[in-house]
């Protein structure tokens, strides 16, 4: 028996995916009938259950993986490829409590809101309107926008939150924020950006030379796909070359500019 | 106040790297005298508390990119690129239960114990008494052992754990365990296997065409960093240029063999 | 006044693009009109000419690349990423022979006749009729079937020419026939191999092991374009994600095997 | 019989490399005795002939890439996958004329010399004395120097030749002599150039947007190398993660502007 409230990824018999927050004594409305979610909870993952009209789905468990994809969108969306290094760099996880703007159709987010837990929390700031409802229309349908505070807002004027454990940017102008940054984050705390050009690279890294910030790094991400044929092992024809280029940092440590000989009180 | 048991990042004046779970009433012994850790947890992240010789140590919550890195190793290790995307498309998360052979030094281990939280649970096989040990070594010295139940086992007489949310085998000859996957993990549940060569590949892909498995991808994920000056903005000279292919797909789900006429009841 | 027989690339004002070996005499028929060739060459590289009824033509001298691109092709072809590579690795270079088989639709014929000159030759090989006569078709239109002898023959019987600098293998078996090499070639000649799976690079590698073969490399070209905006400058968002693996070899040379104390007579 | 003035490359019994043109009635010197150049002639590719201490050299046919291998170096040069492209994209063959600036050690100006052959001319400038020399001391040993006319010359002040079929620029300011270029290459004339830098990539492309060019393209070109292992193919653990950024560009031709109803005189 699922507890009330697990996030289905629900397969009709072509495939289409729906996922839901199968919450006790609720159904789910489909073009094929209405499917019991006590009986889907009941039925377990992998297992059938049938709408009213008899039309059968099968019970998954999503990986973060499917929901990252099932995100509606209306603009690019940062790739699980990318997801998953941010994820590494910032050292999200159960309980953390991470910042991030602008959040665009809410890929990352998901991806945040899925990792920090109940027990965590992701402060995100957006300051389009479209975006803002689009990203909570995304967050409620997987059943995670409870970890997640939305703030409909231009960060231009500072964030509201505080003594967050990362933060992250997809903004354009990612310059005129890094002010704020450090206001926004505990000390030390491990900041990620995701920018289209180099001419925003090499702008970020400019200011970034000249405020609280340490341990800068650069980097790109390919992921390439084989034809999974065994007796003719070849990769796809065609792939993805560019999302984004990521940036890394840590706001300011002490340690970092002290000399050796002054670190002894 | 950081509360006792957080694992904490310390680095002194050097930038030497100490990882620690901060428990009350306990000390760290260090070349540069010791630390009390409750002082380390008074202070806080991103401050300074100095030993009873006076050197400083600056404490910082470890991203999980850090964790990774700092692994002591015997065998070459799962990279963080590819770490990322397992755990993206494994759907880890807190809360989940994974099985996980063989651990080698226990790269993913880390990473798999660090997002499950303490409410998830990595069940780790290993042979090799060296690696099996090497493992325990490394998990408890950043706190995280309690979350990994390690099973000094050869998988080739099967899995002891059943039911787990999802799987990744890291051996050099997966055919001969992947009979016993489906025993050990919930049905539908998505798998993965990092393989270094492109005929472990062919030969895996043909073991799960005759297995329960379905949805197969193969992949490879490169990564390149550039050298962080903004006026002379360039990629580094060199790169890695292969750590293994991955290798995903989904034990059966019925659905996939119906055909649409035979799919209402 | 550009010689007899040079051939020009000429741009319409839509810039659709002709190629073909200005003559003497002769006229080049367009749904534009006829265009006098004796007056292309008079213009010379860069300047227009009009045709009999006013429509203007640029006269522009074309690149390998450009014919390269201009090959009708009924398969996929070597793309000019690899075909570079491959004259680099084979010493292609005026008065050389070459051998090559399959010609299919002829891109690689085009490079190698183009840089052996009128002093070198290109022998090439094709089973299957229709790219036979298509590569011919191919080589004509731009004036550089002279420096090319077709065999319409299956190479499973042997090569007819022998003494040849370097050759290369572009076909599906290349196993079948690398015992025909020796014969075809100097002693110690390069040869070069195209396979677009890891399986066909496995079966001759191993082939290779037994043959009179030794230098054996492996490898593979990827190339990225950015999109060539100064202010907003990226790579473009997606590129050829493969063509094949490319292989090379050299023919046994005695000296390989010697052991030094054996080599002084 | 190998023709007087031949190149040829003879390995020693340790695999060791001399490249030398083969010219009637000559010797080589080496540490291991004189070697008969009429003897190598003789002897033909594949063959072994003796030095007057009874050392033997096997004669080989040296590519392309043998000899850009062989450049003795000052500076980082033009890697083989690079110039491969060039070639192709500037439509090098028997019977160019192609300037080039900066020749440096003269890996790209070798590999020009090599495929223009005796009827087509390099005209290479180099404004620092010890690369001017340093490039014709490897033009002289390989046989190639007569092919190339070196300029010791800052083409600040513009090219000495005109009317070239293309040209290639690999200096650090190329913003600097593009004013120069319409002047020495036909009208039409494909160019290109290599540069280290994103930023250097934007200030030329600014540049070309305001001078007579068109057809902009920029790319970069990775190699990744094989294990060459039939039983465990698999990528090379390492790669060159970047040499320089290429871009291409033809001078102005008239008809890019034209409207097209101006195109009908």
């Amino acid at each position: 028996m699922l507890e009330s409230g697990q996030l289905v990824m629900l397969l009709n018999s072509k495939g289409k995916r729906y996922f839901i927050s199968a919450k006790e004594g609720q159904v789910m409305h489909s073009n094929e009938g209405v499917l019991d979610l006590d009986a889907v909870r009941e039925a377990g993952w992998g297992h059938q259950v049938c709408t009213h009209k008899g039309h059968p789905f099968t019970v998954l468990r999503p990986t973060l993986y499917d929901l990252i994809k099932s995100v509606k969108r209306r603009t690019q969306i940062i790739y699980p490829k990318e997801i998953g290094y941010i994820v590494m760099k910032l050292g999200i996880g159960p309980g953390c409590r991470i910042v991030e703007a602008g959040c665009g159709s809410g890929g990352l987010t998901t991806a945040l809101a899925w990792l920090v837990g109940d027990t965590g929390k992701v402060y995100t700031y957006e300051r389009r309107e479209e975006f803002f409802t689009l990203c909570r229309e995304n967050l409620e349908r997987i059943g995670l926008a409870h970890r997640v505070e939305q703030f409909h807002h231009d960060i231009a004027q500072g964030f509201h939150s505080h003594g967050a454990d990362a933060l992250f940017l997809d903004v354009r102008e990612p310059c005129d924020y890094i002010q704020h940054i450090p206001a926004a984050v505990v000390p030390g705390a491990p900041i990620g950006f995701l920018l289209p050009t180099t001419n925003q690279v090499q702008e970020l890294l400019k200011a970034l030379e000249h405020g609280p910030f340490c341990q800068v790094e650069v980097l790109e991400i390919f992921l390439r796909h084989y034809k999974p044929v065994p007796e003719r092992l070849r990769p796809e024809d065609r792939m993805v070359a560019h999302t984004g280029f990521l940036v890394f940092a840590r706001t300011y440590s002490e340690l970092e500019q002290q000399k050796p000989e002054e670190s002894i009180a």
